[in-house]
């Protein structure tokens, strides 16, 4: 049965997702992830499924070399080390020299003060894109500009502690400060550049019994960057591919075991008819049409 | 099919673990994991599969912070590193200054020295909980107490050399120098807190084809440490709801592949009803009763 | 639906599988593997599922002891580290010492410079193996004999750019070079020691859609070393088993999650009468009936 939402169907959206996931597996993009101990063999197979081609490439000796060469880079903070961290500012300068779009994932960022100031350390190097929930985006607002809406102390780990749409400000101002697009996940996924603002209404609650989903999405979201030169759109069709996907392996899911199983099924078979009759996604023009004050 | 055991159905033991999982998908603890690079993956599935919310926070940097927010931390040897083991040293420590019960599973302790020492000190941060294997328990009891029945040389792995039963003796004398409640894996189960002994027989032989399903008992312990403040009825509750789930799955399953696969989804859909007409429990009022001498 | 191939259908060489697989069942052999994050878990479970028993060892500390007991030893270079480095070298030489045979699969070989470096001092250690793919192959060719026709410029990461018949002289020159038998994976696969020549048919394009089915090959290959003393022999018997599973697994699936756990699934139920009907082999007499050059 498909999940409620009031975010509305678009098939001209859908028909856009679409064709960035045919560039996708046109070009099969090389994917350079240094992601974390839970989700390194889950994100390469979405990787693979969806028709990229990933590389995890996670040594200090070997990550900016690798950054230079691959078609993006994604940096997920989840189990991070000193090593890691190392290897993440190199594999991010090289990928900023080289011009290799990354994503930054702020795994719990907020919660730990560590893996915290890792994160704004790594802003320096420019992400095109920011992928976290509530919790982690309000918290990295509030570390770049701590005046300004934020909220550093939040979450307890990688769960939310709050909805997507009370982290639509900070959202906006994190990426207006570091010329990022910022995603927020949840129910509602929001996506903003600052001055344009969309939300996908796409995925399904049983989502968040599999673990590494949103490091999925984010995965994704490094291989649409490869293909997709706008980061809003890159960010946006990611976030429907990986919804969409969800939707109907949920759909033919008993449990969390079988949802994991039929996403890497969907996101191999996802078609153009799929997304252009499921994709859940909403423009609006500027910050003022969200209510939220520039 | 139904498993033979000669441990017997009891339902009135069923009530108390389903009561256990009710409390478990209520609190949906944060359980702070510094595991193995086998089952991070596995055990974070697990985990949020039956209700629990887990974070797998191992860097020297986070760990001691993270063991005091968390509702109850497990540690796992399985491929410890010399900075894992400096995080675990350092987790064990913050949990128990804050109160936070955690759970040890000695894996392949004995077979190798440098481990063996880890787990050593780390006892002295004191485990609510230790699970581990007959040839693992036996180690461990002998490295803790040489003169005392344990055996230093066993294993040359992950799998035990020894029957369940030959550890019992050691696993009740490591329990009360310890003050923790050991379970030693196995055809029948064992928990013991040194006093009070409990068998259970759930499971199925299936279950030794998947890698790291001990690891996921040890895991799911943990979670059931964060809502049974008596450690053996956690250790206990825990193992049966592995068994149980492990049986169901074992039944739907071709081989390791889908056993993997739908020992996840029976951990979701586990009820009240399945509990009761399946656990396979046997308390024994004291170390005599056993057979074994104090 | 049987996939196509240009090497034919050979009951003989089936039957000759099926004992190296009746042996290597009942010997459950130790697996010691030193392999990458992405693959920990799922090369652990494939050699469960065939009838292994893994265990990864991975700290500098424990690496050489545990060569030493254990019937074989898997060193994948996949996601290396300095740390990982150190333990490969203790090891590998152990591995020797002990007379513990051991395979070398030199994953992205020839794209980093690092991971080459250390590709070539392992070579210092024997391996009865190595497997990798074209690029690799012809890329650690190049490294031990920069004048023999091997290519140190290739790939960019784990996906080969070349085809497997490319590097047959590098591999056959490789071979001899190291003492070792070369595995060069492919749509056909290649195995040599330098004088002999076997060509392996089996495997399914949609195995490329699951991550990390070269390295559980690799790790297969290392359990068959310690069943099969002629490396020949069980590098072309470990890649027939994991080809002919590959095969039942993509005609019982929809894509590559349900690929992955049937592949398992398949490992496990794997039989004499599969692989006298499925097993692709064919053997050349000596390098000039494979027209390359000695």
């Amino acid at each position: 049965m498909p999940i409620q939402s009031e975010i509305a169907l678009d098939a001209g959206h859908g028909m856009a997702v679409a064709r960035t996931l045919r560039a996708l597996r046109q070009k099969r993009p090389l994917v350079h992830s240094i992601t974390n101990l839970v989700v390194n063999n889950s994100t390469a197979n979405a990787l693979l499924a969806i028709g990229a081609s990933p590389a995890m490439v996670v040594a200090e000796q070997e990550a900016a070399a690798f950054a230079r060469i691959a078609d993006s880079l994604v940096i997920n903070l989840g189990t991070i080390t000193a090593p890691d961290a190392r290897a993440m500012a190199l594999a991010a300068e090289a990928a900023r020299e080289a011009g290799t779009p990354w994503v930054m994932d702020p795994v719990a960022v907020g919660a730990l003060a560590y893996r915290s100031n890792v994160a704004v350390e790594l802003l320096a190097h420019r992400p095109a894109a920011i992928r976290g929930n509530a919790s982690e985006i309000l918290a990295l607002a509030g570390l770049v500009d701590p005046g300004a809406g934020g909220s550093a102390a939040s979450g307890r780990g990688v769960d939310s502690a709050h909805e997507t749409e009370t982290a639509l400000e900070a959202a906006q101002g994190l990426a207006r400060r570091t010329a990022s697009v910022v995603t927020v996940s949840g129910a509602v996924d929001l996506c903003t550049d600052g001055a344009r603002l969309m939300r996908i209404g796409n995925g399904h609650p049983m989502m968040t019994r599999v673990t590494g989903l949103g490091c999925t999405a984010t995965a994704l979201l490094g291989a649409c960057l490869a293909v997709e030169p706008d980061a809003l759109l890159a960010s946006a069709h990611a976030t429907v591919l990986i919804g969409v996907a969800g939707e109907l392996a949920a759909e033919r899911s008993r449990g969390p075991g079988s949802l994991q199983l039929e996403l890497l099924d969907a996101l191999f078979l996802l078609d153009d008819a799929t997304l252009e009759t499921r994709t859940r996604l909403e423009v609006q023009a500027g910050p003022d049409a969200a209510g939220a004050p520039a």
